[in-house]
């Protein structure tokens, strides 16, 4: 099979659905933004020995891939619509590995509305690597933003914190004989296979003053909203929700959990006073109030009256 | 200087014009499509090893990047907005590489209007590569397809062929002592900074009845169009336009003139009825006539009485 009979056995039904697409036969794709919405772009790559190891099932990497990027759709409160994928395959990958990870691509296609656009196949001498370029909408003007959080605002996380970070301790068999089966189930699960929190992100337009999804670890991630809102946050250890699989894995390190990276929960604040809003989310949706937005421009960890220091903040890729 | 000062000190500057890139500071990006219009999206990545050897001069990589992903633009007749670029470094990459390439990226954002929208950086243990999205406008209903030549209509080139193929020798080393010194420049020149067509992909609207960027050879390029369009096509040898340099290189190799790819000039089709317009195009770009659209759906390169015949018909990556 070669890279055209690929493109067109593999890659071409998973374009069906969408007109602009062209059946990836045409040099670029064309798409439409409807009206009153605007066109919300995100784009991750996912490399391997970086962000996968390179021994999952392929499904697994493709989905993971999807759904980084739907993450971000997320933290903007938007609809995901359709991808482009550039596919940077190593030599020894073959045409098993290649049906699976279409069948991945499929999978959640189905699962997040999805249609492939279009993109690039192409042989690498290194590691595999893919692209994902991913679409959405949102109504003009409502995108969340990092930008609006003011002192005084209520910090919130969308779920447990940390599973992943376990979790990657687990593929890369450093953490083993602790936990029981089904929680090292979870906690792997939670590491290869995100759930993007676009449900909530939706819910959060025109309530949260500012939205990311937590990628790199939760103290960096606030520090970035803190950054573009120019504010600071104090967030308590203790009000960190933490899943029972975490607890039974032994005590919890505080920086691992929260400097870990690869949560893809949502990180939000709302002002304190929006309580009948607040209210609503909350019977809607498991989230979890962990601090404050302060005015002073430093990002505090505080246990009781402790502050915790960290070595680093969470991942940097340099 | 970590992943976030590169972000801030390198990257954000080439974001500034474009309001819906946030400074680079958020999860994701806005693009506002103009009335009337649609949007083009191209998606093509790079890889060290296979798109480029590696010892170039990093901005000359940034350039060729955007370059290729422009030639799909120009393919569709779309006048080019921006892009995002996903960036996977190999550990080797120091500061001074990244200056470079940024310096690149610079220079051709400036020479075609373009503008950094978003994106990712990541390391990788593997060879550097990189993907860019791009992002232009086409009027509603205007991009060229691949899809619309009839039997009998001319087929045509935008300019010299085989030259990038050449190009691509002389940087393996595998061309050196025949040619003079001016012409390894012009054909080292031409694969590595390939010029987009974007003046008359647009001119084309209207016009052409299906183009496409010569990317993987012209014999294979053609093939696309003649099987999107479900038709054939007959080119003579001796109507392809070569350059000097070519010429200059010792009696050239029909098969590694039509089949090494990386040409980026168009290749388009005419209806021979539409001789005022296609006189205007004469008038303002070097075109020529290579050959004609076949009711027989094979793709035959002659030679006076001779039809040539290659071992392949262009490149692929598997």
């Amino acid at each position: 099979m070669d890279e055209f009979d690929f493109i067109a056995r593999c890659l071409s039904p998973l374009a069906a659905e969408r007109e602009g697409a062209f059946g990836l036969k045409d040099d670029a794709a064309t798409l439409q933004v409807p009206e009153g919405h605007e066109l919300i772009i995100t784009k991750d790559a996912l490399v391997e020995g970086v962000h996968f190891i390179g021994d999952e099932p392929p499904a697994l990497i493709a989905r993971k891939a999807l759904r980084v990027n739907l993450s971000d759709c997320a933290a903007m409160g938007a609809v995901p619509h359709a991808y482009m994928l550039a596919l940077m395959l190593s030599e020894n990958v073959h045409i098993e590995w290649l049906e699976s990870f279409v069948g991945g691509l499929r999978a959640d296609q189905d699962s997040y509305g999805l249609s492939l656009l279009g993109g690039d196949t192409t042989r690498t001498y290194g590691s595999t690597a893919l692209s994902v370029t991913l679409f959405g909408f949102v109504p003009k003007g409502a995108a969340l933003r990092r930008s609006g959080a003011v002192a005084g605002d209520d910090v919130y996380v969308s779920g447990p914190i940390g599973d992943a970070a376990l979790g990657l301790s687990l593929a890369r068999h450093l953490l083993t004989e602790h936990t029981p089966v089904t929680e090292n189930e979870y906690l792997l699960g939670r590491y290869q296979l995100p759930t993007p929190q676009l449900a909530l992100g939706q819910k959060l337009r025109g309530v949260a003053t500012s939205c990311i999804d937590i990628s790199d670890g939760l103290v960096q991630d606030l520090g970035h909203i803190c950054a573009a809102s120019e504010v600071g946050a104090t967030i308590e250890w203790n009000a960190i929700p933490l899943s029972d699989a975490v607890r039974s894995a032994g005590s919890p390190d505080p920086e691992t959990i929260l400097t870990g990276g690869d949560d893809y929960e949502l990180l939000f604040t709302l002002p304190a006073e929006a309580s009948d809003k607040i209210l609503a989310l909350k019977a809607a949706f498991p989230i979890t109030r962990i601090g404050k937005i302060t005015e002073d421009k430093s990002v505090r960890v505080v246990d009781g009256r402790n502050e915790l220091r960290f070595s680093r903040k969470g991942y940097t890729h340099f």
